[in-house]
């Protein structure tokens, strides 16, 4: 049997999937301060020309330029795993397969995007590109993604991040980026909260607002982001389409894809090009996973809402926690966002995708149980699906349903391993966020 | 153009090569401390019979048993990819090519060793593993392979390590192994040490005896080397069979092989499948790198030594800076050896396989421009190839020479950031090991 299948490089998908020219209804626009919808002008101040039509398009096949392929090529076609020995540890009669995004020099999905938007920043004369980062997975792949087309890259790191997580930095700097403890001294925002407070830590809202007025505020700057919206879930279907071919060399269709569900573009990438099967009739069930902390679609209200939690962006329809929800300190840095993507969300509130949270010590024990079976050590971010795709696999053990289960593994742990520590030492927690904080919070947005 | 060239999973090698079947002479046997040779017997207290037969052999093929085949099978057989991205920017007109070890679990070639010793082990009754481990790399691959076989495995790691890299540490204790910092209080030697200096910050020397003295005084207890011996070669080279098999796929064949030099495992990993060619007359350079720092290989003298720096073990015939050298602290790790494997040594001094010794400095720029170019983030062991690789080509750019030559990415650095942190301060040295320091060690050994 076959353990790793790989696909030629010269299959490699030469087209992005969108996921709207199938859904049962148009996606909702998102809405300015006066409730009207934004259009693509509103965008021009901080994305290249090409991101906004993607932004907007209902195409269902879009072309992957030659050179962004090329740079994909570094890595890419991923393999697809068939996780033998955790369905030998767990004694289930299902099949579980996994696509293994850990593989890019980045180590996660995230450059998937990233190129794509390096790319079309510098055909159309950027010279600098501005982002925000967390733990650092998005900055460190616009790093790698902003070398390659020789692109100024400056990265917004929360400033306790920052202070806490050196050896992504450190990634981000040995790929050129310029990283910047937030708030800095750079932005008027970055200066209003040193004023008030110059032991100011940080948070994603603060690095999220100077990135946006540093990039507003250049003509040669953009403003580039990781996760949520159309174009980035656009960009990462090249998963999901590598996974289908993937799994049909060895003769195999799954009946339920599980990915970790943050801010969309995990679950999008590799769920949505089975959405088109789906679409078609297709019976397979797909499935996000998040955080019990940070239950948007199993907890959220699926109504308009900001995208960042200053309140600057336009209003998007989507499951949300309320956008000054403040996320607990959990280690899956990637899936701490109030909402979810306006796509995932719509397909969720119709009924076609499903969703699922998971508590915080449960994924860090699937995440050492997949360890010591299939060997990888994943991302905590991944770690929600494997802990997802354990649940059914033993389910089906007590039911004797032979299923075929995939799921992707986002990325690897490495620079996670003092998330891994406070597992071992029990300090992690399993924090379920209230119901009350969620209604308290929504209650102030304006109703469209 | 294909970048990376995929081996079929059913391709991959059934066989180790061994090189002792075609060296022109019999290597030079171990002695003990009467200067007479040393038999099996004296290796059983600490091996297994199939490891020490295996270091004895001169038979050219060795099956690879089926169970560890099925397990290398987790990420083998590695690609091996042309660096076209690195070419561009050296402007040469070489082909290079790179054999990618770091997509093993542990991040480097070392698991191709560490899951044949846990193997024979545990078919001989064995319960428990002991080894040493400086920066990590050999124990988390011990640990990896020890938890495959439901071994338990013990790691000395010397005490500076211990507290400065607590991500390799925690690497291994993800896949069960049992990490103490050394010296420890469970051994004699380590109870000598703390006796005298309860503040020892531990050494490698130290670590290896303590391991040694657990092993050898415990029946169902074994130790386990990661280089420097011939069974550790022996297991690496499938390395070498199957780049020679991936470079017929595309029709290259290599006119240099390059490899990072410290205790051998690296370079005769690579560099011996290709020797069966050269020793068959093709035309085809083996080449070593060192540090300047530790130039076992360009500076040392062939001589009998021990392979410890305490005088425990047998001695062998190899390029030594004699056993008492102390390796000044740079950051490969790996490459602080004062020793080099017999193989590796003998082959060097019959003028077979070539040596070259490179700066720290130097192979921390050839590691970024690597990064900045292929994306990986490189080991700094691995820098070294890479520095001697991009001398090379730049050599061949004035020339005009189209030369194809073949490196050992042998690992990834994701936990050696800390290392390029230091490179981008400025911090590094390039430390020339002084001749005369090596001179004063060598005098004071046996001769035989």
């Amino acid at each position: 049997m076959q353990k790793k299948i790989w696909l030629p490089e010269n299959e490699m998908p030469t087209h992005w999937y969108n996921v709207v020219a199938d859904m049962p209804n148009a996606p909702a626009p998102p809405l300015g301060p006066d409730g009207q919808p934004v259009g693509p002008d509103a965008l021009s101040a901080i994305f290249p020309q090409a991101i906004i039509e993607q932004e907007m398009s209902a195409e269902r096949w879009i072309k992957i330029p030659d050179e962004v392929r090329e740079k994909l090529l570094l890595w890419r076609p991923t393999p697809l795993v068939r996780a033998t020995e955790l369905e030998k540890a767990l004694g289930t009669p299902c099949k579980i397969f996994f696509k293994n995004e850990a593989v890019s020099p980045a180590g996660s999905h995230k450059p998937n995007s990233a190129i794509p938007q390096a790319y079309y920043n510098k055909q159309e004369g950027v010279k600098r590109l501005i982002t925000e980062t967390g733990a650092g997975q998005w900055g460190s792949s616009l790093a790698l993604a902003g070398n390659m087309f020789d692109l100024d890259v400056r990265i917004c790191m929360v400033k306790v991040s920052y202070d806490q997580k050196p050896y992504r930095r450190l990634l981000m700097q040995t790929w050129g980026g310029n990283v910047f403890a937030s708030p800095t001294d750079m932005t008027q925002v970055g200066r209003d909260v040193l004023t008030k407070d110059p032991d100011s830590q940080g948070s994603l809202g603060i690095a999220i607002a100077e990135a946006v007025e540093e990039a507003g505020g250049n003509p040669e700057a953009n403003y580039a982001l990781g996760s949520v919206l159309n174009h980035v879930l656009l960009h990462q279907t090249i998963i999901g389409q590598e996974a289908k071919k993937q799994l049909e060399m060895v003769g195999e269709y799954p009946d339920m894809v599980f990915a970790p569900s943050g801010g969309g573009s995990n679950l999008g990438g590799l769920a949505f090009p089975f959405f088109a099967d789906k679409a078609a009739g297709k019976d397979v069930r797909l499935v996000g996973v998040e955080p019990t902390s940070c239950p948007s679609l199993t907890k959220g209200e699926y109504t308009y809402d900001y995208g960042d939690s200053s309140g600057l962006t336009p209003m998007m329809k989507m499951y949300t926690l309320g956008h000054d929800f403040m996320p607990p300190g959990i280690h899956a840095g990637g899936l701490r966002y109030h909402g979810q993507s306006a796509l995932v969300s719509q397909l969720h509130h119709e009924g076609l995708l499903e969703a699922m949270a998971v508590g915080q010590t449960e994924t860090f024990e699937a995440g050492v149980l997949f360890a010591r079976t299939e060997g990888i050590v994943p991302a905590p971010e991944s770690n929600h699906a494997i802990a997802a795709v354990i649940q059914e696999a033993l389910r089906c053990k007590e039911t004797g349903e032979a299923k075929t289960l995939l799921f992707n593994l986002s990325g690897h742990g490495h620079f996670d391993m003092s998330s891994y520590d406070r597992f071992f030492k029990g300090e992690l927690e399993d924090y379920e966020y209230p119901e009350e904080a969620i209604k308290a919070s929504l209650a102030t947005l304006p109703k469209f």
